[in-house]
């Protein structure tokens, strides 16, 4: 276990757990860590757009000067297997999964589509789409797209706004007419964190397949594909895993499963020898069918230096840094913030959270305005929600412990009022 | 009209045409294009691949470490409007369409599926979707897969493999089971242009929607959308736009069209009020709703480059430039090629080509390769076709020349045979 400043709030004891952390390594690793001033930029919203690696701007140049520059339409003979490459060594270093069940690919939303459809037509006669009435927009408007085309139903579980998904309140819903069930790892706005073995085994009993969105989760906590039985999932690699703002995606298909199953999108890099452009399509083997397009090889190379980064860091150190951070931000806010009106929106137990921690203000948008303008990057979540992702690989205990330091001035001085309210901003 | 070197085929006609062209000046804004030496790389590929702008690392390394690096997530409040400005760009620079018609977006398989599917939704009660038997892979294949999808039948219609499909052949299909048409502009092998506007009368007059795909005449021939009265179309910004490889596509629907189609992928991107993140989906107003994730910002600075410098050089200059140098390719090879045994599978016809002529051979594979080991880039297309793209902003006139002098070594001192045969390869 990481060591966790828990037992002493004093910044002194912060500093001392950045001395002991083994990830301390990995800062430097990323630009704009730096800076070491009291007036600093403290970086919070890494569950939304991580920073970017050190290392990224030459990869992407080398793609960009080299690749496309001097190697012309021959880079083709790597590039084409790139999606797979990358898809390997997220598979293996990320996601606890398999050679060849992994490919990096168009967006989070599209691969979504994508799965959920092939998972609906392996569950013929089967008429009912499932997702949580609180999960990220995407993933409930993909879910109802589906259900419209195909004139299927969609039956939304409840989960607690902080506490996250019952698996009991799941198990209620699941039943002979459930084809797919559609679930986030880690809730968005909670960070509430579900257990993917434990839910793919109630769907599974359900004779129902589970679509997993990583997103929130992936680089952050451990997946387990393989070990938690996982069959389908998708994610998104500009979060957690520093891939580059609208980087593409991923999805993971089980290998037992991969040629029972077809995607909808029947584009040529899907087709079975693909340069014979032949007159039908017929599916790739394996991962392949799940391809659709030309992949957008630019924008891979920084993909990669990401998920290098993570693998070599590891989820289970990340993860453990990361309940210790996210364990700092709540005690903190029980000790400070609670007195002005500020509540901890997320799980408790360090064992049910992902890598971020909402905090609840009714005027959480203009604490968010206020925070910006000191110098703190959280983001906020509709309609009260102050989200705050302390990334393991570049967020000290320090910069939590300064953060929430602003965070107080902010509460406590009420300097937050002369904001404009939400409502002021949508209208 | 651009100056033709039509009547003299030698050497020094082709330098006088290039000391004549107006768009010479282009050539520089490109990599690779300052050995000028009697060995260089005469890259014929860019209706493939298009070329590195010179102007495109510095653009992508400014997203990359400023927009991202410096304004992290901060950044979005001007990313969140590229795939619509640089829509707007192709727009009025390229595409002959209005502002708020053009969005960048995904990939061209992606785009064709969405809009195909939202023409095939609009045509209620109609069962046949209508393509080419020639046409590119992918667009035959998204066909049939929506086809299977919906229960429609397909109804493939036969072009002259060289000479292109005739509005006749196409008319003779069209009834009023027809929902939609799905057409390239450009042939892929032979480069027959297709007449946008009389395919448009003609499928309007049976009750049709056309959704046309661009990919392989966008930036080489004028589409001129609005004037055509074009509804849907789709296309690919990696060739003569010279966006970069696996850059994103680009999708246009007829303002007048928008408020009635609605797209199958409901991603967070194509909600209205996106970030009220509300229950339910309900599409975006106008071009929007064609969005579906988190678009790929970085790859689209690259994009941004090449479409500025084709709108700055001006379709139709590019498209006249053309028509000249596949013009000399044609003549060039009648000249010297045609005692070989090397045809033209092109229109001759200026005026029904695009930006690349197809060489047919049946040894055309080991012919592709033993070009490439002469410093001559072409491509292969199955089975027997050669084809030759001189990208009008960066191939001069004595590239072509020079590129089909070693293309007529090399026929002629039959060293090609000493080449592995395509069956050897494919095996």
């Amino acid at each position: 276990m990481h060591p966790s400043p828990s037992t002493d709030l004093s910044r002194a004891a912060a500093l001392a757990a950045d001395a002991a952390d083994p990830l301390a390594g990995f800062r430097a690793r990323f630009t704009g860590t730096d800076d070491d001033g009291p007036d600093r930029l403290l970086y919070l919203d890494g569950n939304s757009l991580g920073r970017l690696p050190v290392e990224t701007p030459a990869a992407v140049a080398r793609a960009v000067e080299q690749e496309w520059g001097q190697g012309l339409v021959g880079s083709w003979a790597d590039w084409i297997g790139h999606a797979r490459r990358i898809g390997d060594l997220l598979a293996a270093g990320v996601l606890g999964a398999r050679p060849g069940e992994v490919l990096v690919s168009d967006s989070t939303s599209i691969d979504l589509y994508k799965l959920l459809v092939a998972a609906a037509d392996a569950r013929p006669g089967r008429d009912v789409l499932v997702c949580c009435a609180d999960d990220f927009p995407t993933d409930r408007y993909v879910v109802a797209g589906v259900a419209e085309q195909r004139g299927m139903t969609v039956r939304e579980v409840e989960a607690h706004v902080d506490e996250g998904l019952d698996p009991g309140v799941l198990a209620a819903a699941l039943d002979e007419r459930v084809a797919v069930v559609v679930l986030s790892q880690v809730a968005y706005r909670s960070g509430a964190l579900v257990d993917v073995a434990e839910v793919t085994r109630l769907a599974r009993a359900a004779g129902a397949l589970v679509v997993w969105d990583l997103s929130h989760g992936a680089g952050a906590v451990p997946a387990e594909l393989t070990a938690a039985g996982a069959d389908l999932a998708v994610g998104c690699t500009y979060k957690h895993l520093n891939g580059g703002p609208g980087a593409p995606a991923f999805l993971y298909v089980r290998r037992e499963l991969q040629d029972q199953l077809r995607q909808p999108i029947w584009g040529w890099f899907g087709q079975r020898d693909q340069f014979a452009m032949g007159p039908a399509y017929e599916p790739a083997e394996g991962v392949d069918r799940f391809a659709v397009g030309t992949p957008p090889v630019l924008a891979m190379a920084a993909v990669e230096v990401g998920v290098r980064i993570t693998a070599e860091a590891g989820v289970e150190r990340i993860a453990a840094k990361g309940r210790a951070l996210t364990g700092l931000v709540v005690e903190l806010a029980d000790a400070w913030l609670a007195e002005h009106g500020v509540s901890v929106a997320s799980p408790r137990d360090p064992a049910r959270r992902g890598a971020h921690v909402s905090l609840t203000h009714p005027a959480a948008w203009q604490l968010t305005q206020a925070l910006i303008d000191r110098g703190v990057v959280p983001d906020f979540r509709t309609p009260d929600r102050l989200r705050l992702g302390p990334a393991p690989l570049y967020t000290r205990f320090v910069d939590v412990w300064d953060a929430m330091a602003r965070l107080r001035t902010v509460v406590a001085d009420g300097s937050w009022t002369t904001y404009p309210t939400e409502r002021a901003r949508v209208t």
